[in-house]
């Protein structure tokens, strides 16, 4: 039975309440160089502990999430966790140090209070609110070792060789990076392994000791297994770390794109054509038809492309705009649409069609409260075949340009390919 | 005498030959997870190592830098030295492990090759062709420490807990974060410190060492001096880390904007207001005249704003292309060059206008290969005072947003505030 009840758990749906979260977000972030704590620090607009909120939650088999805040940011804390529709999420005040936090956040497991729905877990994995990648496996991994060993913990390996200094700040020696590794989050425990920890360990050490699995071991007498963690696990500590974030956030929701065409356009030539040219110019992107868009909406897919071919209205956008709102899609992420229309200059000159579709600029900014990007692109259309692919490919690389930057400055605006 | 003599060289010009620099560039960068070595990654389509090639070069008293590049990179590595126009370089073929390449670079400044321009340093340099952040102070830092020490190196404080792990996979104990640094580049040596460590030291050593400061110790007995770095020193090891140095350099470069206009329209209102807007816009950005462009060029500044009142044609835009293309100016950067016109719906129809500015799609493509970004803004100008602020303010997001994102998928678009 090396596969821990936690998986089976998982696959038999979520049920009893072994396992529990506790994330120490006390932090006031001053290597960021910035004013904000970094776990509040946004990107797309959404603070990062929201990101971290939602890798937690996600895995059903994690009952509980208790969150450590300091009573100054315990206002902005409830309202991220209301704004975003976070599930599963206790708040517990924070102690003035990493460890008196996340003692906290333990007693408030362990005492079950008349009005708690909190209850004592069998597993608690302790984690960084800075640390928004983890994933399900790496989770599972520390769970069903921490059910084995009583502690475990991710690690990873060393990028700098450590040294140790002399008193006179030389060097003293320097350590063999082979036989050392990073200690990194999540870790977990058998809840009364840590708790037993800290309710016997020091004030020193719940002032200057930094290391969980260092508690279990000294107090509990339990050697905590290590977990060979993914790259990803890294934790946001400086400002470009932030940068870093904010570009895989980016390009995990630029993935995917849906093509939305009327089944009667979707008959016309150019329609399809810009549909292949997508997938062709694109692929590490996987282009999907809108033809079932409630399916795509649940697949998680942020970027939509509608396609005009015949109309310089917004019928159509506007009807998709109505379904991505109902969705609630863009709760999490903005959401990318564009607009496609083409320009045949023998049937409509180019100032009237640029005219016909500037009312673009007012739509965007009304969607834009909704968190939806949308932008409006306009196709040359020539009866020469050639010059009708070279405008799709121009296309298909501006509508990659702006899923990809997902800029909200260029909402409403009309590109031309 | 703290000061070294590499200040006071620094100060007095570029006089005697005291300190080169070697930079080992033969790795396979496996962890970065992308077929092509970390070093050669291309940022803003200019590879890694050209960036820390400009940082060691702007430092007027290194006066050799010596890269080590394997043979398969060779041509590859004297084409970015021409393309980018890198000075004071030397290649010499890398060895299989980074110590080799190292010792391949000291012996190729100690040996005085009858053809080499190279000589035998009182003070050598070696960095990480991976840290293109490298200041000039950190530099002459360890320098004037290794004139006083023998050897010298950047630390910084650990990041993550490092600990250490039992035959089993258990935590065996984890190390005291206050008493341990995380060792980084630059470091520096008297030559003969390190030469001679070089020459004793041991194939393992050659093979499994990881550590120059470690060398120095053990062979030469020379305890290193420690210096505190900056964060900017991180190594970019990880595909996150390309991501975060992308961002750090388009913020770097989006410092500063220049603002051109005709002396006669520089008298109109709504220029001088564009102005003012950009400068309470976008308060973290300078916003300079280009009056004198020449002396904004040698500035550094990387972006332009060509303000056209009166015209639908690009006849100033086309001039300030032309000197920006003799300046040279794009040869490390893309440069940003926005022209800015104004739609007066009594004098002219908006259609008309577009058309007459349509004529930037093939301006920009043929700038795009000197490596300027030209992108064209239409700001619509109403009699309405207020109005006309609205048009100038959604006009100053616009181009900063242009500035911000750098996306060379925009070129020749016309945007419309
Ligand atoms: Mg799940
Ligand atoms: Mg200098």
């Amino acid at each position: 039975s090396s596969l821990s009840g936690a998986q089976a758990q998982a696959e038999g749906g979520c049920r009893a309440p072994a396992v529990a979260a506790v994330l120490p977000a006390g932090g006031s972030g001053e290597r960021m160089g910035v004013p904000t704590p970094k776990q509040f620090c946004p990107i797309l607009e959404r603070p990062l502990i929201s990101y971290t909120l939602q890798a937690l939650e996600r895995v059903c088999w994690i009952k509980d999430i208790v969150v450590a805040v300091t009573g100054g940011n315990m206002e902005a804390m409830k309202g991220i966790i209301q704004r975003y529709q976070h599930k599963r999420i206790s708040l517990v005040e924070a102690g003035v140090t990493r460890h008196r936090s996340i003692f906290n956040g333990l007693k408030a497991l362990a005492e079950s209070q008349p009005n708690s729905r909190l209850s004592r877990p069998e597993v608690v994995i302790i984690h960084d609110a800075v640390r928004p990648f983890v994933e399900e496996d790496v989770l599972l991994k520390v769970v069903t070792a921490a059910k084995e060993h009583g502690a475990a913990g991710a690690i990873s390996p060393l990028v700098s060789t450590v040294i140790s200094p002399s008193a006179d700040g030389c060097l003293d020696h320097s350590l063999d990076r082979t036989k050392h590794r990073a200690s990194e989050m999540p870790q977990a425990f058998l809840f009364d392994v840590i708790y037993e920890a800290y309710q016997q360990c020091s004030d020193y050490d719940l002032e200057f000791g930094t290391e969980c699995l260092q508690l279990a071991l000294k107090y509990s007498h339990v050697k905590a297994k290590l977990v060979e963690g993914s790259p990803d696990l890294w934790k946001v500590t400086y400002k470009r770390d932030l940068y870093a974030a904010e570009s895989i956030i980016k390009e995990r929701i630029s993935q995917q794109m849906c093509v939305v065409m009327d089944t009667k356009e979707d008959e016309e030539h150019v329609g399809r054509c810009l549909e292949e040219m997508l997938k062709n110019e694109l692929n590490h992107v996987k282009v999907t038809s809108g033809r079932d868009l409630q399916q795509v909406i649940l697949e998680q897919c942020y970027n939509f492309v509608c396609v005009n071919v015949m109309t310089s209205d917004f019928e159509k956008t506007q009807k998709l705009l109505n379904v991505l709102d109902e969705s609630n899609l863009s709760i999490l992420y903005p959401v990318v649409v564009i607009s496609v229309h083409f320009l045949d200059y023998k049937s409509i000159p180019f100032g009237r069609k640029m005219e016909d579709l500037m009312q673009i600029k007012e739509l965007a900014r009304e969607v834009k409260k909704r968190n939806i990007l949308l932008c409006g692109l306009l196709i040359y259309y020539p009866q020469d075949e050639q010059k009708l692919q070279e405008s799709l490919r121009q296309g298909a690389t501006i509508i990659a340009t702006l899923i990809k930057g997902r800029d909200s400055g260029l909402i409403g605006q009309l590109l031309i390919a």
